[in-house]
């Protein structure tokens, strides 16, 4: 038990809160500041093929991590962004990525470990949007998509200057928007969603598919793709274009059906820069046509890595 | 000018309201309870074809003839829901079928016919949407998506218990979501466009399209196709099957977006009953994956032809 020394402080103090953010590869967690600082930090793989119990093990390990900082008596409320879906309402989350943990009660697990601290979770794209309409490029817009591609396609919404987790705190699941209904089948049941056209691995299979073949260094990932689309590959280029069209397509009916202003792009696919944004924007131009729709505007993430525990850390101030 | 008799009621008196359904074909107006009871009613034909003035001329004759009741007296707040796009933060009207209007400012125009009476606009899906939550089949649902089917295919949002009606008023554009982005083109400019696969008239092009033939009444409506449907003409089938799979793409997204917990279908088309619910159900199911989309069910609207004035008087008193 993580047990504060003294009485848990108020969720209203200007003190630090304390951030989770739980993915299939790494948890991560941190001590963080009013002002977006982090003051301590800490990391452990997800043993995400084990079972439920060893997966929370190291969630308390992170924990137990921060608990050594002299920060973390003062620290009040607790924050999770986590790999969905997940459920706010009950408190539980059934990370794809993390078959031991269906409808785990993680929320209640957490809040134990941590001395009765109250705690907020929201899913991991929710949580990247936190992060960037606090401190990213998302700042000041009242009505914005943020999107994180990467293994995955991931999102989250600001609606009228406020985030939009949606009762269960998984809205913005822009990934699993349908832009081809009669395409390939979806990992998620459905067919030709915006993932399964735009993530990293099909990005890269589908330049596989086109002849695009990796360096000596046997690297097929889709940021050696984006290097070959930068040097004028043709199948590269196409891969690129082929995304590019499917997150534009996504993006567009976000703004026709919620209305935004500004879409900002994260996550490693993101990373290849113009060989993304540029195709992304002249295909934002053939989709997002209605009249209140043509000033959007598609702009590169700003948090970077810290995202995930910046945005954990907004949810547990909210 | 229909100024009243003394002064203007306040907005929050539980008289009625002016309510205003313009459209491309016609343009009603009603004095509307608090209750939804519609206490006068008055319509003309619209003259989508003729300069701004004289359509402006069919929005006064309207207005002329509810200022006759003797309740207009006793009538607060204006409510207008219009055939879109609209521009609520400027009050401005460009509806696709009325060319005359483009940037037209129907709320400043109206507020001075009205005695200087304050003027809400929305859209006129969002109006349906209004009627709908209030009165109709999404009352009590917090979180919706109310849907229009018809010549077009239009929508609204309640979020969070609220109309969302977006900064513009044009929120829930569902018509206009890709949902095949390498489709036939749409008249709005995109690709693939639920409208282009749902709406009447594309639906009755497919199926005969695919060999249907009109009766010898020549009707080839969508409600023709609708009843060939139902006896079983396989053409007739597979445009409904067609439609059906548009709106679930389109539904499904909304759900995974935004998170709602019903879908509301009116509109001409929906009138066909099971032959569009019944495989629309179905495939909701093949594309509405993710769990927290699961519990999402799709049921008709219930406010009929006066959605649109009920729906405008909602506005009025928001």
């Amino acid at each position: 038990m993580l047990t504060a020394p003294g009485p848990v402080p108020s969720v209203t103090t200007p003190g630090p809160v304390v951030a989770l953010d739980i993915g299939g590869t790494k948890i991560a967690g941190a001590l963080v500041d009013a002002a977006g600082g982090i003051l301590a930090r800490s990391r452990r793989p997800t043993p995400a093929r084990e079972d439920a119990e060893t997966v929370l093990g190291a969630v308390e390990a992170v924990l137990a991590d921060l608990a050594a900082s002299p920060l973390w008596s003062a620290a009040g409320a607790v924050g999770i962004g986590s790999a969905g879906p997940v459920d706010a309402v009950r408190g539980t989350v059934s990370p794809v990525n993390v078959p031991g943990w269906r409808d785990f009660p993680l929320v209640e697990r957490v809040r134990r470990l941590t001395g009765g601290r109250p705690v907020s979770l929201v899913g991991d794209g929710v949580a990247m949007t936190a992060a960037e309409h606090w401190l990213g490029a998302a700042r000041g817009h009242d009505n914005a998509l943020c999107l994180v591609v990467s293994t995955g396609v991931g999102g989250g919404l600001v609606l009228g200057g406020r985030l939009h987790p949606g009762p269960t705190g998984n809205a913005g699941h822009i990934g699993h928007l349908s832009v081809d209904l009669a395409g390939d089948p979806c990992a998620c049941g459905g067919r030709g969603c915006v993932e399964r056209l735009a993530a990293g691995p099909h990005l890269a299979r589908h330049a596989l598919d086109g002849g695009w073949r990796p360096g000596p260094d046997g690297d097929a990932s889709a940021a050696a793709v984006a290097r070959a689309a930068g040097a004028g590959h043709p199948a590269a280029l196409a891969a690129f274009e082929r995304a590019a069209r499917a997150l534009a397509a996504g993006i567009a009916a976000t703004a026709h059906l919620v209305e935004i202003d500004v879409a900002v792009v994260g996550g490693g696919v993101a990373g290849a820069g113009e060989v993304l944004f540029a195709p992304l924007r002249r295909a934002l131009a053939d989709y997002a046509t209605l009249s209140f729709a043509r000033g959007l505007t598609v702009v590169p993430a700003a948090t970077g890595t810290d995202a995930g525990l910046l945005g954990a850390a907004a949810a547990a101030r909210a």
